[in-house]
C-alpha cells in the first residue's frame, strides 16, 4: 500500500525540525510570529553572531583567510541565525550542523597547520537550494513522490565550492515543480517574506531569498529559468544574478525536463552584496568548470574594466530605462524607485539616460512559455500525481491553466526555437550604443501569496539569455506609494495585477530593480552597478 | 500538372552552363576527361592566371590591398579557372561573372579613389556552397522540389564578407539532403575528385572541395554537421576547419531540420592554406557577428599565442595520436601518413607524442545519428519526394537504412541529449594535459562513388563539438600502400571498408590528416598546425 503523501511530508518536517534542534545554544520558540521578522534576530543572537552574519561575504572570506575569524565561529553563527530564520519565515529543508561544524573545524586546523587558506572561500558558510544535489541526501525538486531520491554525488558547483573551502550548512526550500515565482510546497507549506509575512519570499529559490534576507546566509546558490533567482532576491531585499547561460556549472540539478535546452536553466548567487555576486562568479569560473562540464564556454572571468573610464575615473555610460513592459504596468513603488534612481543618475557626469521602448514582451512570453513544457507538462503532472499530493495553485496556473502548454511535436519545437532566435535577433538590434537596461524585477513588490502570476519582467531576459542583476533600492511606503485611481487595465493580466495592489498590504516590502546587459556582459553589469552604487548611494534604506 | 523533376534538373544545368559560357576568354570543351584533372589548368590558363589562382589567399589580399593586383584581374582569373574546373569535375551550380566583375571593378575604383582597401578581404574572390543564401537566387539544399525557393536576403556570413570586400563569383554543388559525405544530386549528378575521377570529392561541401582542389577558388564557404567541410577538404588535398559551434554566423542556411540544436551545424573555410583558415575566422569574428546573431558567443579571435614558447621559440606540446577509432580500421595510406608524421615529430624538441585510446566511438555514432533526424527523417523524405526525384543511394543509406533514425518523442530527444552530455563529459576527462589529437579524417582516402558510409572519424568531433582542422599530407602510392592481407574485420562496417580498398583504384588520391582540439581551442589548433608545418615540412607532396 503506498505511503500517504501527508506521511512523507510529515517525515520531511520532522527531519528538518530535528536538524534545527541540534543547534547550540538552542533557540527559543517564536510563539507569536511578527508581521516583520527582520528585526527579531537582533533581540536573540549575540553581538558577535550579529556582527558575523551581517558582514559582507567579501569581508568574511578575508577574515577567515587571515584567521581573525574562525570558520567554526562563522559557521555556528550562521547555523543559529538560519535556525531562527526557519522559525520565522519557513525557508529551510534541513540544517547540517554536525557536518558543517566538523568541516569548519577541519578548515580551521588546515589554516593553522599550513598557514594559508585552502581556497578563495576558505571557511565560508554557503547555503544551497534543495534541488542542487548533495551527496547522500534527498533531492526532491518539490515533489513528494521524489522524496526518496538520494543524490549519488554532489552537483558540480558543490564540488567546486568545497574545493574552494566553503562550508555547506543548510539546504533551502523550493516550490512544487520549481516553476513558481513563489515557494510553496506540500512538504513545508509557504516560505514567507522576511519583511511582511503576508507576502511571498518569491521563488523558486525562495528559501534562499528568505534566508539571505534574514541574514541566515550571506551567500547562497539559486537557480533561474524564468526569474527564480531574481524574484526572491528582489522580494527579500538582497542581491542576485541570473548569469548568461553556459558560464556556470549546472550539472547535478534534480528537476523535470532534464535534457531540454531551448531555454537553459542557470545557477547564480543570492547574496548580501555585489561583492558576494562577484566572489561567486569568479570562484566558479576560475575553477575551469568546462573540463567536467564541456557545455560551458571556456572563457575566463574578466577582471579588467569593461567600461573604460577617463583619467578622473568618470565612465561614459548609456543607461536605458524600461519603465513598463507594455503588458503589465508596475505598481507605484516600483515606478517610484525607478524615478528616484533616474533623477539621481541625471546628476552623474558621463551618464546618459534614455528610455527603453519595450518590444513585444507579450510575444516573448508566448515563446518562452511554449518552450518551457514542450511535453505538455506531462513530467510535472506525473511527478505531482505520483504521490497523490494536491496541485498547488501556482502549479495549476503555470501548467494546466496556461494556454501555451501543449504537447508539441519535434517540428513544433524547432519552429518555436526559430521564433526564439528571430526574436533574439530583433531584440539585439534595439540596443544601439546602450550599455545596460534598468528595469523592474516584477510588476510590483513581493506579491501576496499565490498571486505571483506575471513572469514577464524576469522571463523576458531568460528568453533573450541576457544577464540580469538584482539590487535592493528601497521599501514600500504606503503613504507615498498610493494606488493609481481610475486606471484602465490594458488586458486581463494587467487588471489582475492592478486590482490586488493596496499599499497597506505591501507595507515594508523591499523594492528592488534589475540591471540587464547583453549576452555575456556579466562582468560589465556588475561593474556598472558598482559604479552606480558609488555614484548615487544605494540602497536608499537599510534592510537589516 | 506538376513539372517532371528531370525538367527542373535540366533547367538548372542549362542555367549553370549559360553562366559558364559567359566567361571571357571562353574555354575549350574538354572532350576526353582525364582521370587526374589537376594538371589540366596548366595547359589552358595564362601564366598570370595560374600565378594568381595558385597564390596563398593571404598573399592575394595583400596584393589586392596594395593595388599591385586588381580585383578585376583576380576575379577573372578565378572565373576562368572555376569554369574549367566545372568542365573537369562538375563542382558548380552557377557562375556569377557579370555581378562579380562589376563588383571587382567597383572595388578597384574604390581603392583608387580612397587610397585604402574597403576591408580585410578587399577584392578577394570567394566561393560559396549553394545552400548559403544569396539574395535573389535559388537555394535548394540539393532538393529538386526546392529549386524555386529564392533567398530574400543574404546569409549573415555573406553580408560580413561583402562588407570586408569579398567578391562572390561562384556557387558550388552539394548532395541531395546535404547529409552525404559525397556530393551527388539529381540536379547535377556527381562531383568528382580532381585527382581521380573515380573517387568522390567528398561532401557535403564537395563542390567547394573540388573547386578549391582545382584552385578554381582559394577560399570557400563550407558547412559541417558530420564531416561536410572536412571530408571534401581531405579528399581534395586542401585545408578545412570545422570550428567550435557558436563562433561563426550560420544564419541564412537553407536546409531541413532548421531549429534543431542538439547537433549544431557550423560554417567554416575550405582553402588552400592555413593562412586562409585564419583569414576566414578572424574576418568573421572581428565583425562581431553576435550582434545580428545573438546565439554566437561574443568572444574575440585571439591573436596572442595559445601555446607559450621558450626563448628559443620552442613550444612544449603534447600531441596524442589516434591511429584507429576501434570501429573501422583506416586504409594503409592513412596509417602511413600518420606514421610518417609521427616519426618526424619525434625528432622535434619540446614535442611529446602519446597514443590516444579511442573511447566508445561506436556509441558516439549511435548518439549523433539518433539526434540528427529526430523527426524520423520526415523532412528529408518530404523534400525528396515532393518533386518525384529518386532517392540517391547515400540518402537511402543515411535515412531509411539507418537503424538509428526514428521518430522520437520529446522525452526521447531529451534523453539522447543527456547521453550526449554524459559522453562529452566522459571524453573531456580523457584529455589530461594533451594539447591536440592527430587522427585520420576518414577510414581511407577519398572513397569510390556511393561508398562513403563511415562518418565516425569526423562525426565524432561534431558530437563532442571539438574544432577540427584538415591538412593535406601526401598522396596514395599503390606501390607502398598495399592492402593488408588476411585482415579479419571487426564488424560489418569494418568489413565494408576493408573490402573496397584496392590500392590501384585510389592512385594519386590526396591523403590528409585531422588535428582536433578541445572546445573553443580553434586558435590553438591553427597555431599548433603552423608550428608542426614549420617543424617537419608539410605537405610532403605538391598538390598543384
Amino acid at each position: 500500500m503506498p505511503v500517504p503523501w501527508e506521511t512523507i511530508a510529515q517525515k520531511a518536517q520532522e527531519h528538518r525540525d530535528a536538524t534545527i534542534s541540534l543547534v547550540e545554544p538552542g533557540l527559543p520558540e517564536i510563539t507569536d510570529l511578527p508581521l516583520d521578522s527582520s528585526p527579531v534576530p537582533k533581540a536573540i543572537l549575540t553581538p558577535e553572531e550579529l556582527a558575523i552574519t551581517e558582514s559582507d561575504p567579501v569581508d568574511l572570506v578575508s577574515s577567515l583567510a587571515s584567521g581573525t575569524l574562525s570558520s567554526v565561529n562563522a559557521t555556528n553563527a550562521f547555523l543559529r541565525r538560519a535556525a531562527l530564520a526557519q522559525k520565522l519565515v519557513n525557508c529551510i529543508t534541513e540544517l547540517l550542523p554536525n557536518a558543517a561544524l566538523e568541516r569548519a573545524k577541519y578548515l580551521d586546523d588546515y589554516l593553522k597547520k599550513h598557514g594559508k587558506p585552502i581556497g578563495p572561500l576558505h571557511g565560508l558558510p554557503i547555503s544551497v537550494k534543495e534541488h542542487v544535489k548533495m551527496k547522500g541526501r534527498t533531492v526532491n525538486a518539490g515533489f513528494i513522490a521524489w522524496y526518496d531520491r538520494v543524490a549519488d554525488r554532489n552537483a558540480h558547483i558543490l564540488d567546486i565550492f568545497l574545493a574552494a573551502g566553503a562550508v555547506l550548512y543548510v539546504r533551502t526550500t523550493q516550490p512544487q515543480t520549481l516553476m513558481h515565482l513563489e515557494t510553496s510546497s506540500n512538504f513545508y507549506g509557504q516560505t514567507v517574506n522576511p519583511f511582511n509575512r503576508n507576502l511571498t519570499s518569491g521563488g523558486s529559490s525562495g528559501g534562499e531569498g528568505a534566508l539571505v534576507g534574514m541574514r541566515g546566509s550571506c551567500l547562497g546558490i539559486g537557480t533561474d529559468i524564468g526569474g527564480s533567482i531574481r524574484s526572491p532576491a528582489a522580494n527579500c531585499g538582497v542581491y542576485g544574478l541570473r548569469p548568461t547561460s553556459y558560464r556556470l556549472p549546472i550539472e547535478g540539478l534534480s528537476a523535470t525536463m532534464l535534457g531540454q535546452e531551448q531555454i537553459v536553466p542557470v545557477i547564480g548567487p543570492i547574496t548580501t552584496s555585489l561583492g558576494g555576486v562577484k566572489l561567486f562568479m569568479k570562484t566558479l569560473i576560475d575553477a575551469k568548470p568546462w573540463i567536467r562540464e564541456p557545455s560551458l564556454v571556456p572563457f575566463p572571468w574578466r577582471t579588467e574594466p569593461q567600461v573604460p573610464a577617463n583619467g578622473g575615473g568618470i565612465k561614459k555610460l548609456k543607461i536605458a530605462i524600461l519603465w513598463d513592459d507594455g503588458v503589465v504596468k508596475p505598481h507605484p513603488p516600483i515606478t517610484r524607485a525607478l524615478k528616484t534612481v533616474a533623477e539621481k543618475l541625471k546628476g552623474v557626469e558621463g551618464i546618459t539616460l534614455v528610455n527603453w521602448e519595450p518590444y513585444k514582451h507579450d510575444y516573448a512570453w508566448t515563446i518562452i512559455s511554449s518552450l518551457y513544457f514542450c511535453d505538455g507538462g506531462s513530467e510535472e503532472a506525473t511527478a505531482i500525481e505520483g504521490s497523490g499530493e494536491p496541485w498547488r495553485p501556482l502549479s495549476r496556473f503555470i501548467l494546466t491553466d496556461n494556454p501555451n502548454v501543449k504537447k508539441l511535436g519535434i517540428r513544433d519545437v524547432w519552429d518555436w526555437t526559430l521564433k526564439r532566435d528571430d526574436f533574439r535577433a530583433e531584440y539585439s538590434q534595439l540596443w544601439g550604443d546602450v550599455d545596460v537596461i534598468l528595469c523592474p524585477v516584477g510588476p510590483g513588490p513581493a506579491p501576496l501569496h499565490d498571486t505571483a502570476r506575471y513572469w514577464g519582467y524576469t522571463s523576458q531576459w531568460n528568453l533573450l539569455d541576457y544577464p540580469a542583476l538584482i539590487v535592493p533600492i528601497t521599501k514600500v511606503d504606503p503613504e507615498v506609494d498610493v494606488a493609481e485611481k481610475n486606471y484602465k487595465p490594458r488586458n486581463e493580466k494587467d487588471r489582475y495585477n492592478y486590482e490586488f495592489y493596496e499599499p497597506e498590504k505591501f507595507a515594508n516590502a523591499p523594492v528592488s530593480l534589475q540591471l540587464v546587459g547583453r549576452r555575456y556582459d556579466d562582468e560589465k553589469l556588475i561593474e556598472v552597478m558598482e559604479y552606480i552604487q558609488k555614484s548615487i548611494g544605494l540602497p536608499f534604506t537599510n534592510f537589516v
